[in-house]
Protein backbone atom coordinates (compact mmCIF):
# COMPACT_ATOMS: atom_id res chain seq x y z
CA UNK A 1 0.00 0.00 0.00
CA UNK A 2 1.20 3.57 -0.98
CA UNK A 3 2.04 5.97 1.90
CA UNK A 4 -0.57 8.26 2.38
CA UNK A 5 0.57 12.68 1.27
CA UNK A 6 2.80 14.01 4.08
CA UNK A 7 4.08 10.60 5.77
CA UNK A 8 7.63 9.03 5.58
CA UNK A 9 6.02 5.77 7.07
CA UNK A 10 2.51 4.71 7.65
CA UNK A 11 1.00 5.55 10.89
CA UNK A 12 -0.47 1.78 11.15
CA UNK A 13 2.77 0.33 11.13
CA UNK A 14 4.15 3.09 13.43
CA UNK A 15 1.68 3.20 16.23
CA UNK A 16 0.98 -0.60 16.30
CA UNK A 17 0.92 -1.97 19.76
CA UNK A 18 3.16 -5.03 19.45
CA UNK A 19 5.31 -7.15 22.06
CA UNK A 20 7.09 -5.23 24.11
CA UNK A 21 5.43 -1.98 24.07
CA UNK A 22 6.04 0.58 26.90
CA UNK A 23 3.53 3.50 26.88
CA UNK A 24 6.06 5.38 29.72
CA UNK A 25 8.02 4.89 26.62
CA UNK A 26 5.25 6.20 23.38
CA UNK A 27 5.36 9.79 22.43
CA UNK A 28 2.30 12.63 23.16
CA UNK A 29 4.20 15.45 21.58
CA UNK A 30 5.20 13.95 18.32
CA UNK A 31 3.66 12.89 14.42
CA UNK A 32 5.27 9.70 14.36
CA UNK A 33 5.87 9.68 10.38
CA UNK A 34 4.82 12.70 8.96
CA UNK A 35 7.30 15.23 7.35
CA UNK A 36 4.64 18.17 7.29
CA UNK A 37 3.44 20.66 10.07
CA UNK A 38 0.36 21.63 11.55
CA UNK A 39 -1.48 23.51 8.09
CA UNK A 40 -0.45 20.89 6.53
CA UNK A 41 -2.01 18.16 8.57
CA UNK A 42 -5.43 20.25 8.28
CA UNK A 43 -4.74 20.38 4.37
CA UNK A 44 -4.09 16.13 4.39
CA UNK A 45 -7.09 15.73 6.92
CA UNK A 46 -8.96 17.62 3.98
CA UNK A 47 -8.34 15.57 1.39
CA UNK A 48 -8.54 12.35 2.52
CA UNK A 49 -12.14 12.36 3.98
CA UNK A 50 -13.39 11.76 0.76
CA UNK A 51 -11.71 8.60 0.39
CA UNK A 52 -12.42 7.93 3.70
CA UNK A 53 -16.00 8.03 2.47
CA UNK A 54 -15.84 6.96 -0.52
CA UNK A 55 -14.55 3.50 1.66
CA UNK A 56 -17.72 4.09 3.58
CA UNK A 57 -20.01 4.10 0.56
CA UNK A 58 -18.97 0.93 -0.73
CA UNK A 59 -19.51 -1.01 2.66
CA UNK A 60 -22.63 0.40 3.05
CA UNK A 61 -23.40 -0.35 -0.46
CA UNK A 62 -22.25 -4.71 -0.36
CA UNK A 63 -24.06 -4.91 3.04
CA UNK A 64 -27.69 -3.64 0.86
CA UNK A 65 -26.48 -7.26 -1.50
CA UNK A 66 -25.53 -9.34 1.37
CA UNK A 67 -22.45 -7.91 2.53
CA UNK A 68 -21.45 -8.92 6.01
CA UNK A 69 -18.56 -6.36 6.83
CA UNK A 70 -18.50 -3.86 9.24
CA UNK A 71 -16.03 -1.62 11.00
CA UNK A 72 -16.13 -0.80 14.44
CA UNK A 73 -13.47 2.35 16.14
CA UNK A 74 -12.77 2.17 19.34
CA UNK A 75 -11.68 5.24 21.09
CA UNK A 76 -10.08 5.38 25.02
CA UNK A 77 -8.49 7.90 26.31
CA UNK A 78 -7.63 10.64 29.48
CA UNK A 79 -10.26 13.14 29.51
CA UNK A 80 -9.68 15.96 27.20
CA UNK A 81 -7.45 13.63 24.81
CA UNK A 82 -9.82 14.23 21.95
CA UNK A 83 -11.95 11.68 21.57
CA UNK A 84 -14.29 14.00 20.13
CA UNK A 85 -12.84 15.80 17.87
CA UNK A 86 -11.63 12.35 16.25
CA UNK A 87 -15.58 11.92 15.94
CA UNK A 88 -16.62 15.51 14.85
CA UNK A 89 -13.52 15.71 11.96
CA UNK A 90 -12.61 12.29 11.23
CA UNK A 91 -16.08 10.51 11.41
CA UNK A 92 -18.00 13.25 10.83
CA UNK A 93 -16.81 13.28 7.10
CA UNK A 94 -18.55 10.12 6.65
CA UNK A 95 -22.57 9.81 5.75
CA UNK A 96 -23.99 10.19 8.82
CA UNK A 97 -26.62 7.25 7.29
CA UNK A 98 -23.64 4.88 7.39
CA UNK A 99 -22.66 5.71 11.31
CA UNK A 100 -23.89 3.72 14.39
CA UNK A 101 -21.71 5.75 17.27
CA UNK A 102 -22.16 4.93 20.70
CA UNK A 103 -20.82 7.09 23.74
CA UNK A 104 -20.60 4.59 27.00
CA UNK A 105 -21.32 7.00 29.82
CA UNK A 106 -21.34 5.55 33.77
CA UNK A 107 -23.25 2.28 33.75
CA UNK A 108 -27.20 3.03 34.56
CA UNK A 109 -28.54 0.33 37.67
CA UNK A 110 -29.82 -1.87 35.31
CA UNK A 111 -26.88 -2.13 32.92
CA UNK A 112 -25.21 -2.52 36.39
CA UNK A 113 -26.64 -5.63 37.01
CA UNK A 114 -25.90 -7.73 33.93
CA UNK A 115 -21.91 -8.54 32.77
CA UNK A 116 -20.03 -5.71 31.85
CA UNK A 117 -20.80 -6.99 27.91
CA UNK A 118 -24.12 -6.39 28.12
CA UNK A 119 -24.55 -3.10 27.18
CA UNK A 120 -21.63 -3.49 24.66
CA UNK A 121 -23.14 -5.91 22.18
CA UNK A 122 -25.86 -4.24 21.36
CA UNK A 123 -24.07 -1.14 20.36
CA UNK A 124 -22.07 -2.98 17.49
CA UNK A 125 -21.93 -2.31 14.12
CA UNK A 126 -24.98 -4.11 11.76
CA UNK A 127 -23.02 -5.07 8.25
CA UNK A 128 -22.39 -2.48 6.50
CA UNK A 129 -22.08 0.11 9.26
CA UNK A 130 -19.37 1.95 10.45
CA UNK A 131 -19.47 1.34 14.15
CA UNK A 132 -17.70 4.20 16.89
CA UNK A 133 -16.80 3.41 20.45
CA UNK A 134 -16.77 6.48 22.36
CA UNK A 135 -15.20 4.85 25.46
CA UNK A 136 -16.07 1.15 25.19
CA UNK A 137 -15.61 -2.10 27.37
CA UNK A 138 -12.55 -1.25 28.19
CA UNK A 139 -14.02 1.43 30.97
CA UNK A 140 -14.33 -1.82 32.89
CA UNK A 141 -10.90 -3.16 32.85
CA UNK A 142 -9.50 0.56 33.42
CA UNK A 143 -11.27 2.78 35.83
CA UNK A 144 -12.65 -0.48 37.40
CA UNK A 145 -8.49 -0.83 37.96
CA UNK A 146 -7.95 2.33 39.29
CA UNK A 147 -10.64 2.20 41.75
CA UNK A 148 -10.45 -1.10 42.58
CA UNK A 149 -13.90 -2.10 41.62
CA UNK A 150 -12.68 -5.75 39.92
CA UNK A 151 -10.33 -7.55 41.88
CA UNK A 152 -6.72 -9.18 40.21
CA UNK A 153 -9.54 -12.29 39.47
CA UNK A 154 -12.16 -10.80 37.72
CA UNK A 155 -9.66 -8.31 35.50
CA UNK A 156 -8.44 -11.01 34.19
CA UNK A 157 -11.79 -12.86 33.31
CA UNK A 158 -12.46 -9.54 31.74
CA UNK A 159 -9.54 -9.51 29.59
CA UNK A 160 -10.29 -12.79 28.25
CA UNK A 161 -13.81 -11.84 27.55
CA UNK A 162 -13.08 -9.28 25.92
CA UNK A 163 -10.50 -11.23 23.75
CA UNK A 164 -13.05 -13.46 22.84
CA UNK A 165 -16.20 -10.58 22.23
CA UNK A 166 -13.41 -9.01 20.15
CA UNK A 167 -12.66 -12.37 17.97
CA UNK A 168 -16.77 -13.07 18.09
CA UNK A 169 -17.11 -9.63 16.34
CA UNK A 170 -14.11 -10.28 13.60
CA UNK A 171 -15.20 -13.96 12.53
CA UNK A 172 -18.71 -12.43 12.21
CA UNK A 173 -17.12 -9.43 9.64
CA UNK A 174 -15.94 -6.55 11.97
CA UNK A 175 -12.44 -4.60 11.56
CA UNK A 176 -12.02 -3.46 15.07
CA UNK A 177 -9.50 -0.18 14.79
CA UNK A 178 -8.63 0.26 18.84
CA UNK A 179 -7.02 3.75 19.33
CA UNK A 180 -5.51 5.22 22.68
CA UNK A 181 -5.24 9.22 22.16
CA UNK A 182 -2.08 9.43 24.00
CA UNK A 183 -1.68 13.01 25.71
CA UNK A 184 0.27 13.82 28.20
CA UNK A 185 0.00 15.15 31.92
CA UNK A 186 0.85 18.51 31.24
CA UNK A 187 -1.10 18.56 27.70
CA UNK A 188 -4.39 17.77 29.68
CA UNK A 189 -3.88 20.53 32.61
CA UNK A 190 -3.72 23.23 29.54
CA UNK A 191 -6.90 22.22 28.24
CA UNK A 192 -8.68 21.64 31.30
CA UNK A 193 -7.40 25.40 32.16
CA UNK A 194 -8.56 26.54 28.97
CA UNK A 195 -12.37 25.26 28.98
CA UNK A 196 -12.31 26.81 32.45
CA UNK A 197 -11.14 30.02 31.20
CA UNK A 198 -13.47 30.03 28.09
CA UNK A 199 -17.30 30.23 29.01
CA UNK A 200 -18.56 28.73 26.04
CA UNK A 201 -16.44 25.41 27.25
CA UNK A 202 -17.50 25.82 30.79
CA UNK A 203 -20.18 22.96 30.36
CA UNK A 204 -17.23 20.33 28.97
CA UNK A 205 -16.13 20.59 32.65
CA UNK A 206 -16.54 18.88 35.70
CA UNK A 207 -14.99 18.97 38.85
CA UNK A 208 -14.59 15.55 38.06
CA UNK A 209 -11.90 15.72 36.03
CA UNK A 210 -9.63 17.11 38.30
CA UNK A 211 -10.72 14.06 40.65
CA UNK A 212 -9.75 11.65 38.08
CA UNK A 213 -6.20 13.68 37.17
CA UNK A 214 -5.34 12.47 40.62
CA UNK A 215 -5.02 8.93 39.64
CA UNK A 216 -2.85 9.36 36.47
CA UNK A 217 -0.26 7.02 37.07
CA UNK A 218 -2.76 4.08 37.97
CA UNK A 219 -4.63 5.17 34.58
CA UNK A 220 -1.50 4.79 32.87
CA UNK A 221 -0.94 1.54 34.67
CA UNK A 222 -4.15 -0.03 33.84
CA UNK A 223 -3.71 1.18 29.97
CA UNK A 224 0.15 -0.63 29.77
CA UNK A 225 -1.96 -3.68 31.21
CA UNK A 226 -4.59 -3.49 28.69
CA UNK A 227 -2.49 -3.35 26.00
CA UNK A 228 -0.81 -6.21 27.30
CA UNK A 229 -3.26 -8.35 27.40
CA UNK A 230 -5.68 -7.12 24.76
CA UNK A 231 -3.96 -5.84 21.88
CA UNK A 232 -4.47 -9.46 19.76
CA UNK A 233 -3.89 -10.06 16.11
CA UNK A 234 -7.22 -9.98 15.65
CA UNK A 235 -7.44 -6.83 16.86
CA UNK A 236 -4.71 -4.72 18.13
CA UNK A 237 -4.21 -1.22 20.05
CA UNK A 238 -2.55 1.82 18.72
CA UNK A 239 -1.80 4.35 20.66
CA UNK A 240 -1.43 7.97 18.68
CA UNK A 241 0.42 10.79 19.94
CA UNK A 242 -2.10 13.32 20.64
CA UNK A 243 -0.95 16.27 22.21
CA UNK A 244 -1.10 17.84 18.21
CA UNK A 245 -4.53 17.15 17.79
CA UNK A 246 -4.44 17.96 14.05
CA UNK A 247 -1.69 14.68 13.72
CA UNK A 248 -3.98 12.71 16.13
CA UNK A 249 -7.06 12.98 13.76
CA UNK A 250 -5.02 12.64 10.85
CA UNK A 251 -3.82 9.35 12.23
CA UNK A 252 -7.18 7.88 12.67
CA UNK A 253 -8.13 8.63 9.65
CA UNK A 254 -5.21 7.17 7.69
CA UNK A 255 -5.95 3.95 10.03
CA UNK A 256 -9.36 3.83 9.37
CA UNK A 257 -8.17 4.41 5.63
CA UNK A 258 -6.15 1.41 5.41
CA UNK A 259 -8.19 -1.20 6.66
CA UNK A 260 -11.31 -0.34 5.33
CA UNK A 261 -9.06 -0.09 2.16
CA UNK A 262 -7.77 -3.46 2.59
CA UNK A 263 -11.25 -4.86 2.68
CA UNK A 264 -11.29 -5.14 -0.77
CA UNK A 265 -14.81 -3.19 -0.87
CA UNK A 266 -16.37 -3.32 -4.44
CA UNK A 267 -19.31 -1.53 -5.88
CA UNK A 268 -22.03 -4.08 -5.60
CA UNK A 269 -23.59 -5.17 -9.53
CA UNK A 270 -27.01 -4.90 -8.60
CA UNK A 271 -29.42 -7.82 -8.41
CA UNK A 272 -31.41 -6.91 -11.40
CA UNK A 273 -31.38 -6.50 -15.41
CA UNK A 274 -29.81 -3.52 -16.02
CA UNK A 275 -31.05 -3.49 -20.00
CA UNK A 276 -33.75 -4.77 -18.72
CA UNK A 277 -34.25 -1.82 -16.47
CA UNK A 278 -33.13 1.03 -18.86
CA UNK A 279 -35.64 -0.07 -21.14
CA UNK A 280 -37.96 0.03 -18.68
CA UNK A 281 -36.90 3.41 -17.57
CA UNK A 282 -38.10 4.64 -21.35
CA UNK A 283 -41.50 4.17 -20.98
CA UNK A 284 -42.06 5.24 -17.29
CA UNK B 1 -34.33 37.91 12.03
CA UNK B 2 -31.93 38.84 9.27
CA UNK B 3 -32.00 37.71 6.19
CA UNK B 4 -29.11 34.61 5.26
CA UNK B 5 -26.58 35.72 2.79
CA UNK B 6 -27.76 35.77 -0.64
CA UNK B 7 -31.52 35.35 0.71
CA UNK B 8 -33.93 38.24 -0.38
CA UNK B 9 -36.65 36.31 1.80
CA UNK B 10 -36.18 33.84 3.96
CA UNK B 11 -37.06 30.82 2.86
CA UNK B 12 -39.22 29.57 5.81
CA UNK B 13 -41.35 32.12 5.13
CA UNK B 14 -41.82 31.23 1.23
CA UNK B 15 -41.67 27.49 1.99
CA UNK B 16 -44.13 26.82 4.81
CA UNK B 17 -47.58 25.16 3.97
CA UNK B 18 -50.42 27.24 4.84
CA UNK B 19 -54.09 27.68 4.04
CA UNK B 20 -55.02 27.38 0.51
CA UNK B 21 -51.49 25.32 0.04
CA UNK B 22 -51.12 23.70 -3.32
CA UNK B 23 -48.79 20.87 -4.29
CA UNK B 24 -49.78 20.97 -7.84
CA UNK B 25 -48.72 24.92 -7.80
CA UNK B 26 -45.42 24.47 -6.22
CA UNK B 27 -42.51 25.03 -8.21
CA UNK B 28 -40.02 22.17 -8.35
CA UNK B 29 -37.09 23.82 -10.21
CA UNK B 30 -37.06 27.05 -8.29
CA UNK B 31 -35.27 28.74 -5.93
CA UNK B 32 -37.43 30.81 -4.01
CA UNK B 33 -35.88 33.51 -2.10
CA UNK B 34 -32.56 32.80 -3.36
CA UNK B 35 -30.58 35.22 -5.61
CA UNK B 36 -27.42 33.49 -6.41
CA UNK B 37 -26.28 31.00 -8.99
CA UNK B 38 -25.67 27.20 -7.96
CA UNK B 39 -22.13 28.60 -6.99
CA UNK B 40 -23.03 30.48 -4.60
CA UNK B 41 -25.50 28.01 -3.23
CA UNK B 42 -22.74 25.73 -2.70
CA UNK B 43 -20.48 27.95 -0.96
CA UNK B 44 -23.31 29.59 1.57
CA UNK B 45 -23.94 26.26 2.50
CA UNK B 46 -20.36 25.65 3.59
CA UNK B 47 -20.60 29.31 5.37
CA UNK B 48 -23.70 28.69 6.83
CA UNK B 49 -22.39 25.16 8.37
CA UNK B 50 -20.72 26.41 11.26
CA UNK B 51 -23.34 28.90 12.56
CA UNK B 52 -25.61 25.18 12.23
CA UNK B 53 -22.91 23.48 13.99
CA UNK B 54 -22.74 26.26 17.14
CA UNK B 55 -26.16 25.73 17.77
CA UNK B 56 -26.33 22.21 17.82
CA UNK B 57 -23.45 22.54 20.46
CA UNK B 58 -25.58 24.86 22.52
CA UNK B 59 -28.35 22.73 22.06
CA UNK B 60 -26.69 19.92 23.27
CA UNK B 61 -24.99 21.61 26.05
CA UNK B 62 -27.86 22.88 27.64
CA UNK B 63 -29.36 19.40 27.74
CA UNK B 64 -26.21 18.51 29.86
CA UNK B 65 -27.30 20.65 32.72
CA UNK B 66 -30.86 19.55 32.67
CA UNK B 67 -32.06 21.72 29.30
CA UNK B 68 -35.07 19.91 27.61
CA UNK B 69 -35.20 21.18 24.10
CA UNK B 70 -34.74 18.96 21.54
CA UNK B 71 -34.86 19.64 17.40
CA UNK B 72 -36.65 16.90 15.16
CA UNK B 73 -36.23 17.13 11.43
CA UNK B 74 -38.93 14.90 9.11
CA UNK B 75 -37.72 14.20 5.77
CA UNK B 76 -40.57 12.94 3.13
CA UNK B 77 -39.99 12.69 -0.36
CA UNK B 78 -40.42 10.62 -3.74
CA UNK B 79 -37.47 8.49 -4.06
CA UNK B 80 -34.58 10.32 -5.67
CA UNK B 81 -35.86 13.71 -4.38
CA UNK B 82 -32.50 13.96 -2.05
CA UNK B 83 -32.96 13.04 1.14
CA UNK B 84 -30.04 11.52 2.12
CA UNK B 85 -28.14 14.58 0.39
CA UNK B 86 -29.67 16.38 3.14
CA UNK B 87 -28.20 13.95 5.59
CA UNK B 88 -25.27 14.07 4.76
CA UNK B 89 -24.88 17.66 3.35
CA UNK B 90 -26.22 19.27 6.04
CA UNK B 91 -26.99 17.14 9.14
CA UNK B 92 -23.78 15.55 8.05
CA UNK B 93 -21.65 19.50 9.44
CA UNK B 94 -23.14 18.73 12.94
CA UNK B 95 -21.67 17.18 15.43
CA UNK B 96 -22.69 13.54 15.12
CA UNK B 97 -22.26 13.06 18.77
CA UNK B 98 -25.13 15.27 19.18
CA UNK B 99 -27.35 13.79 15.90
CA UNK B 100 -29.75 10.84 16.54
CA UNK B 101 -30.81 9.61 12.91
CA UNK B 102 -33.19 6.93 12.31
CA UNK B 103 -34.20 5.48 8.52
CA UNK B 104 -37.55 4.29 8.67
CA UNK B 105 -37.74 1.25 6.16
CA UNK B 106 -40.55 -1.12 5.50
CA UNK B 107 -41.98 -2.10 8.51
CA UNK B 108 -41.09 -5.74 10.16
CA UNK B 109 -43.58 -7.91 11.05
CA UNK B 110 -43.03 -7.12 14.68
CA UNK B 111 -43.91 -3.51 13.85
CA UNK B 112 -46.46 -4.57 11.61
CA UNK B 113 -48.16 -6.32 14.83
CA UNK B 114 -48.23 -2.79 16.69
CA UNK B 115 -49.99 0.86 16.12
CA UNK B 116 -47.87 2.81 13.61
CA UNK B 117 -46.80 4.85 16.30
CA UNK B 118 -44.89 2.18 18.26
CA UNK B 119 -41.68 2.27 16.10
CA UNK B 120 -41.63 6.13 15.82
CA UNK B 121 -41.84 6.57 19.46
CA UNK B 122 -38.76 5.38 20.77
CA UNK B 123 -36.80 6.96 17.65
CA UNK B 124 -37.69 10.73 18.85
CA UNK B 125 -34.86 13.06 20.16
CA UNK B 126 -33.82 12.98 23.68
CA UNK B 127 -33.49 16.36 25.13
CA UNK B 128 -30.20 18.30 23.26
CA UNK B 129 -30.43 15.87 20.60
CA UNK B 130 -30.95 16.75 16.89
CA UNK B 131 -33.16 14.01 15.74
CA UNK B 132 -33.81 13.02 11.66
CA UNK B 133 -36.54 10.72 10.40
CA UNK B 134 -35.59 9.82 7.12
CA UNK B 135 -39.22 8.84 6.01
CA UNK B 136 -41.09 8.82 9.09
CA UNK B 137 -44.76 8.03 10.44
CA UNK B 138 -45.98 9.67 7.87
CA UNK B 139 -45.11 7.05 5.20
CA UNK B 140 -48.74 5.39 6.83
CA UNK B 141 -50.67 7.96 5.49
CA UNK B 142 -48.87 7.90 2.19
CA UNK B 143 -47.75 4.87 0.60
CA UNK B 144 -50.77 3.40 2.90
CA UNK B 145 -53.23 5.81 1.45
CA UNK B 146 -51.34 5.00 -2.49
CA UNK B 147 -52.38 0.90 -2.21
CA UNK B 148 -55.29 1.30 -0.12
CA UNK B 149 -53.52 0.06 2.78
CA UNK B 150 -55.89 1.27 5.03
CA UNK B 151 -59.19 2.93 4.30
CA UNK B 152 -60.22 6.15 4.55
CA UNK B 153 -61.98 5.99 8.13
CA UNK B 154 -58.46 4.61 9.65
CA UNK B 155 -56.20 7.25 7.62
CA UNK B 156 -58.40 10.26 9.34
CA UNK B 157 -57.79 8.22 12.81
CA UNK B 158 -54.15 7.93 11.75
CA UNK B 159 -53.92 12.11 10.60
CA UNK B 160 -55.53 12.91 14.22
CA UNK B 161 -52.74 10.44 16.21
CA UNK B 162 -50.34 12.31 14.14
CA UNK B 163 -50.79 15.71 15.12
CA UNK B 164 -51.53 14.39 18.59
CA UNK B 165 -48.33 13.15 18.92
CA UNK B 166 -46.73 15.55 17.56
CA UNK B 167 -48.42 17.73 19.91
CA UNK B 168 -46.89 15.41 22.65
CA UNK B 169 -43.39 16.06 21.05
CA UNK B 170 -43.60 19.90 21.06
CA UNK B 171 -45.18 19.81 25.00
CA UNK B 172 -41.93 18.03 25.61
CA UNK B 173 -39.54 20.52 23.99
CA UNK B 174 -38.83 18.91 20.98
CA UNK B 175 -39.17 21.57 17.82
CA UNK B 176 -40.23 19.95 14.72
CA UNK B 177 -39.34 20.88 11.45
CA UNK B 178 -40.97 18.90 8.86
CA UNK B 179 -39.76 19.03 5.12
CA UNK B 180 -41.10 17.60 2.03
CA UNK B 181 -38.70 17.55 -0.78
CA UNK B 182 -40.23 18.46 -3.94
CA UNK B 183 -39.07 16.89 -7.24
CA UNK B 184 -40.52 16.73 -10.67
CA UNK B 185 -41.51 14.01 -12.40
CA UNK B 186 -39.02 14.67 -14.88
CA UNK B 187 -36.60 15.01 -12.51
CA UNK B 188 -36.86 12.04 -11.14
CA UNK B 189 -36.56 9.98 -14.13
CA UNK B 190 -33.47 11.55 -15.24
CA UNK B 191 -32.03 10.29 -11.70
CA UNK B 192 -33.24 6.99 -11.84
CA UNK B 193 -31.49 7.02 -15.54
CA UNK B 194 -28.16 8.33 -14.17
CA UNK B 195 -28.38 5.51 -11.44
CA UNK B 196 -28.96 3.13 -13.92
CA UNK B 197 -25.93 4.35 -16.25
CA UNK B 198 -23.25 4.45 -13.43
CA UNK B 199 -21.99 1.40 -12.02
CA UNK B 200 -20.95 2.96 -8.68
CA UNK B 201 -24.79 4.02 -8.16
CA UNK B 202 -26.44 0.34 -9.06
CA UNK B 203 -26.76 -0.01 -5.63
CA UNK B 204 -29.34 2.75 -5.15
CA UNK B 205 -30.89 1.94 -7.61
CA UNK B 206 -34.24 -0.84 -6.79
CA UNK B 207 -36.70 -1.69 -9.59
CA UNK B 208 -39.04 -1.36 -7.30
CA UNK B 209 -38.64 2.27 -7.84
CA UNK B 210 -39.99 2.05 -11.32
CA UNK B 211 -42.92 0.21 -9.92
CA UNK B 212 -44.01 3.37 -7.39
CA UNK B 213 -42.95 5.92 -9.72
CA UNK B 214 -46.35 4.96 -11.64
CA UNK B 215 -48.25 5.77 -8.85
CA UNK B 216 -47.20 9.62 -8.78
CA UNK B 217 -50.48 11.66 -9.20
CA UNK B 218 -51.60 9.39 -6.30
CA UNK B 219 -48.59 9.97 -3.98
CA UNK B 220 -49.16 13.69 -5.03
CA UNK B 221 -52.75 13.54 -3.83
CA UNK B 222 -51.73 11.48 -0.49
CA UNK B 223 -49.07 14.65 0.31
CA UNK B 224 -51.97 17.38 -0.70
CA UNK B 225 -53.83 15.65 1.84
CA UNK B 226 -51.29 15.63 4.19
CA UNK B 227 -50.49 19.04 4.06
CA UNK B 228 -54.02 19.93 4.51
CA UNK B 229 -54.39 17.43 7.60
CA UNK B 230 -51.26 17.96 9.46
CA UNK B 231 -49.64 20.99 8.79
CA UNK B 232 -50.27 22.52 12.17
CA UNK B 233 -48.91 25.75 14.31
CA UNK B 234 -46.88 23.37 16.34
CA UNK B 235 -45.49 21.83 13.24
CA UNK B 236 -45.60 23.40 10.09
CA UNK B 237 -44.74 21.68 6.99
CA UNK B 238 -42.18 23.17 4.46
CA UNK B 239 -42.21 22.18 0.65
CA UNK B 240 -38.41 22.78 -0.49
CA UNK B 241 -38.16 22.82 -4.60
CA UNK B 242 -35.81 20.19 -5.15
CA UNK B 243 -34.73 19.62 -8.61
CA UNK B 244 -32.08 21.86 -7.72
CA UNK B 245 -29.96 20.07 -5.20
CA UNK B 246 -28.04 22.59 -4.26
CA UNK B 247 -30.82 24.60 -3.21
CA UNK B 248 -33.10 22.21 -1.26
CA UNK B 249 -29.96 21.94 0.73
CA UNK B 250 -29.58 25.38 1.67
CA UNK B 251 -33.29 25.84 2.35
CA UNK B 252 -33.53 23.14 4.85
CA UNK B 253 -29.96 24.50 6.58
CA UNK B 254 -32.15 27.99 6.92
CA UNK B 255 -35.05 26.16 8.07
CA UNK B 256 -32.81 24.53 10.96
CA UNK B 257 -30.93 27.75 11.72
CA UNK B 258 -34.28 29.53 11.88
CA UNK B 259 -35.90 27.52 14.53
CA UNK B 260 -32.42 26.55 16.64
CA UNK B 261 -31.45 30.33 16.64
CA UNK B 262 -34.90 31.06 17.95
CA UNK B 263 -35.05 28.95 20.78
CA UNK B 264 -32.96 31.43 22.37
CA UNK B 265 -30.07 28.48 23.63
CA UNK B 266 -27.62 29.79 26.21
CA UNK B 267 -24.01 28.80 26.65
CA UNK B 268 -24.55 26.97 30.48
CA UNK B 269 -22.62 28.60 33.17
CA UNK B 270 -21.77 25.30 34.52
CA UNK B 271 -22.56 24.08 37.86
CA UNK B 272 -19.19 24.78 39.76
CA UNK B 273 -17.42 27.28 40.97
CA UNK B 274 -15.62 28.59 38.20
CA UNK B 275 -13.23 30.57 40.43
CA UNK B 276 -12.84 27.44 43.16
CA UNK B 277 -12.08 25.03 40.47
CA UNK B 278 -9.15 27.51 38.78
CA UNK B 279 -7.77 27.04 41.89
CA UNK B 280 -7.57 23.70 42.65
CA UNK B 281 -6.22 23.19 38.73
CA UNK B 282 -3.62 25.44 40.16
CA UNK B 283 -2.23 22.48 42.48
CA UNK B 284 -3.70 19.45 39.73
Amino acid sequence: MSLPIGFTDHPADLLRVGQGFSLAAAPTDAAPGYSGKKIDGAETLAERAPVLAQLQEQLFAESRFGGQKSVLLVLQAMDTAGKGGVVGRVVGAVDPQGVKLKSFKSPTEEEKAHDFLWRVRPAAPEPGMFGVFDRSHYEDVLIHRVHGWADEQELERRYAAINDYEQELVDSGTTIVKVMLNISQDEQLERLSARLHDPTKYWKYSPTDLDERQYWPAYMDAYQRVFEKTSTEHAPWHVVPADKKWYARMAVQELLIKELGGLNLQWPAGDFDVAAERARLKDA
